[in-house]
């Protein structure tokens, strides 16, 4: 075993989790005197999984986690020094290095948008782009995977959801990663044991085909089971064959059950076959024998659109284990969150007192030589949106969103009920927002200095969160297939931002 | 910070990172006396990713770290205890619970295909089927990911292929496990600088957009990273206007190295627009100012396919930035391994000197009274192969693999040049290879009760072997669409075990 591989299991910090291409640039910044430069990033992506009518935003946590314990050892500075890249001054520099950032963001479980900012970074230019590769590696994939995580919930309708990716993850990270942002989607339990202990989710699961292959026959390894788990016994039927062999030899054991008063409900796992004909015939053999409302768990390639056809079918099942489609959210495997710088100063650290500072109107109002910065690109959709923002939701008399507006930190954001703005797509004319009665800020301040100025919520907390926020959206929006798009725009002001921006870029036809 | 956010930086032990099945299962077995059955488990996966002939076998270094330094913690201990599942014996034994397994496996770098065990486990029962999950969890992704990762070097045709994929991984792991795979498979450097660290893999990258944006104009950003970097400077020209302000720039900055004599090769990053278009107008430019060769680096939603398609449009891009498609191997996100029973023994533990075990031979040829195991499907394609095996590689007199044959454990290979198979889409006749000059045995010992048994290789000689392995495939297997289909096939004497035991089954027509 070399020294490499054991930290595969003892992991000690992660300060190098991060692009090549951040460390020189921030050795740049440092060399060529750019410190007193104070600069603000913000996260968002730009497109959703097809047929995606939201995302729910996750993975905040375990940035944070990051942030706070982020520290160079001894370990990496001698790595770092050893490439040869970087000068002297800066090594030491990283040796002592705690990030000062302050961080505004949607809270995890938040339904969020494309090109919204659901975080901001703003402190020291280099330290704000260091972290850039971290923020992204920490919240592109768990929001992917809440987001679909909760579009299975929406197909599976009030059934249970049990995630079983592991095998199929990206090695442990990603397995950990993935059942914890599954969870806040709205999966009701994991097979990981691990995210079991860390996170505290509920872990589910049985037996596999390979116990009933170690028995010497199908009715003596299910009768092996049904003793030692009488109260938790979902048999497996289709190690052998489903119809001619599993069912018969599961009801049988079910019956034993039955006549010592133990485990009075029937359940099975159904993991291969067609599974709404093989449902429908192992509900009807269970409940002509007198077992009412059999349990039926089905796994195999299952994703939403798999789970919603079934239940079209009036496939009788009642619990769904969704593993591969799930951590990988294979139709679309990966978010593309971006973070982009949107405004510079050069006046040095915000004068704010921290009290100040931990309100989005206070750390956004004040400090006024904030100069914003634009991404120019052929493609329009691709140019960023300058300067430092505000995101107001806004929601109708019934509580549901009905649009989210971009602001300039520098203006107040409009009263419903009418709210203009301007569409993304074409920046030449206003448009407007009918009925909006309530007003909130997406973004919530969490970190101030380096340190958190909140609490975190517990995971039950988020996962509520999310599956209110998920209930509120209109039903355009929820729906599986082709859902509408959500109105997410500029202020006029920061509309008439942008275009000036545009048009003094250079390389832009004037 | 809660205790369970705090562990995502300082993890400890993976022992809890399976499945809960496995758990339930293992306390079944020792709960249902089945401790002294000796079981065989073997890895292998049903099918490549689309379009794609062959696969890199990758990940068992880091199983084999995590079997050697498997235990469970106090803290594993205490969280499984509550869970009301287990009984005081099962848990006990938990306690000082160490793997005495062995494992045979196809060293990392080896070139495999569907349907052959890549690895097998053997032990006790309840241990070897504890594992399941590790084995999954640390095969499927790296092989996965080295796979795509060999195919997009053969269409980079020995440019230099980098990894971008942290930002779009599945976590800190993800990341890491990733570019160790990318690695393996042909990538000359990774972006990821834990990645770098930990495994020795070069790393690589310059600037961001954000580099150039933080700076009053893109001239001013050029010319401060020119100087700090000037043996190193590739720069990005995509900010605001590639043709009309990114290339101009570079090419001023370029000149002004050039005068001061310091680096003299012209260097940039294309990451938007047209690449072939824009590639074609950057080398005229440069190279009409006396910039021979220059570096053109691409990067954006690149794969093997846009790759091999910009070189066919002559596109002059010398290095491939490659990300999201590598890392997530998007088009084909998990590979599907499976890890299955294959045999069972009633007399205890295998009474093999550790030298004698040590031998593929030996250990598989001793210890007489191995059960075959097979599982069933009503897709043939599914049926599990029985037994435990041998896995022979023929190879022509040129050295090209032209088919591997499943062996039973107590039969000898067949000698060439003509050997016989059998298919295993039809088990009722026999085909044969032609020309088998060389035969190999693909697994070889790597762990014995519990120990490893040779050092493992480095990552650089894992990473040749992969070349070369990739190198020997004849050319037919090495498209990138539409290739042939590789022999894999079951000697007479494994397919006529199969057909008896199909016979045999339960709920099999006679």
């Amino acid at each position: 075993m070399t020294d490499a591989t054991s930290r595969w299991a003892h992991r000690e910090d992660l300060a190098l989790l991060t692009d090549f291409y951040e460390l020189t640039m921030m050795n740049g910044y440092w060399r060529s005197d750019r410190q007193p430069l104070t600069a603000s990033f913000e996260y968002f992506f730009r497109e959703l999984p097809p047929h995606t009518g939201f995302a729910v935003a996750a993975g905040l946590e375990q940035l944070l986690d990051l942030v706070e314990n982020l520290h160079f050892t001894s370990d990496d500075i001698a790595y770092l020094a050893s490439l040869g890249t970087f000068g002297d001054e800066f090594i030491d520099h990283l040796r002592g290095f705690k990030p000062t950032v302050s961080i505004d963001a949607a809270p995890e479980g938040t339904v969020v948008f494309p090109n919204e900012p659901i975080l901001r970074i703003e402190g020291p230019l280099a330290e704000a782009q260091f972290l850039e590769t971290a923020v992204l590696n920490a919240l592109n994939y768990p929001t992917l995977i809440a987001t679909k995580s909760a579009r299975i919930r929406l197909a599976a309708d009030g059934d249970r959801v049990m995630e079983f990716g592991l095998r199929r993850a990206q090695g442990p990270d990603g397995g950990l990663s993935g059942s914890r942002a599954a969870y806040i989607g709205g999966a009701d339990a994991t097979s990981n044991v691990l995210a079991g202990k860390l996170f505290g989710i509920p872990v589910a699961g049985t037996h596999a085909h390979s116990w009933v292959m170690s028995f010497d026959d199908e009715l003596t390894a299910f009768r092996a089971y049904a003793d030692i788990y009488p109260d938790n016994c979902v048999l497996l039927v289709d190690t052998y064959d489903t119809l001619t062999s599993g069912i018969p030899n599961a009801l049988r054991v079910f019956k034993e059950l039955r006549e010592r008063r133990l485990g009075v409900r029937a359940a099975i796992r159904l993991d291969s076959g067609d599974l709404a004909r093989l449902s429908k015939a192992a509900h009807a053999i269970f409940t002509q024998a007198g077992f009412d409302e059999p349990m039926i768990v089905a796994s195999n390639e299952l994703d939403e659109d798999l789970i919603a056809d079934l239940k079209r079918q009036g496939a009788p099942i009642n619990a769904w284990g969704v593993g591969t489609h799930l951590i990988t959210s294979s139709s679309w495997p990966a978010l593309g969150g971006v973070y982009k710088l949107t405004a510079a100063r050069v006046d040095g650290r915000d004068p704010a007192t921290p009290e100040e500072a931990a309100t989005v109107a206070g750390a956004l109002h004040e400090g006024g030589a904030w100069e914003p910065r634009i991404k120019l690109s052929s493609n329009p959709a691709k140019m960023t949106d300058p300067g430092r923002k505000r995101v107001i939701r806004y929601r109708d008399a019934s509580g549901r969103p009905i649009g989210d507006v971009l602001y300039r930190a520098d203006e107040d954001p409009q009263d419903g009920p009418q709210i203009s703005y301007v569409g993304r797509s074409d920046l030449s004319f206003q448009v407007a927002l009918e009925g909006a009665v309530h007003a909130e800020d997406l973004l919530e301040p969490v970190v101030r200095e380096g340190r958190r100025v909140k609490p975190s919520p517990s995971l039950t907390e988020v996962r509520s969160r999310a599956r209110e926020q998920v209930a509120s959206l209109p039903e355009e929006l929820r729906r599986l297939r082709n859902p509408e798009i959500y109105h997410v725009g500029l202020s006029p002001r920061l509309a008439e931002l942008k275009t000036d921006l545009i048009r003094l870029a250079p390389g832009v036809l004037h």
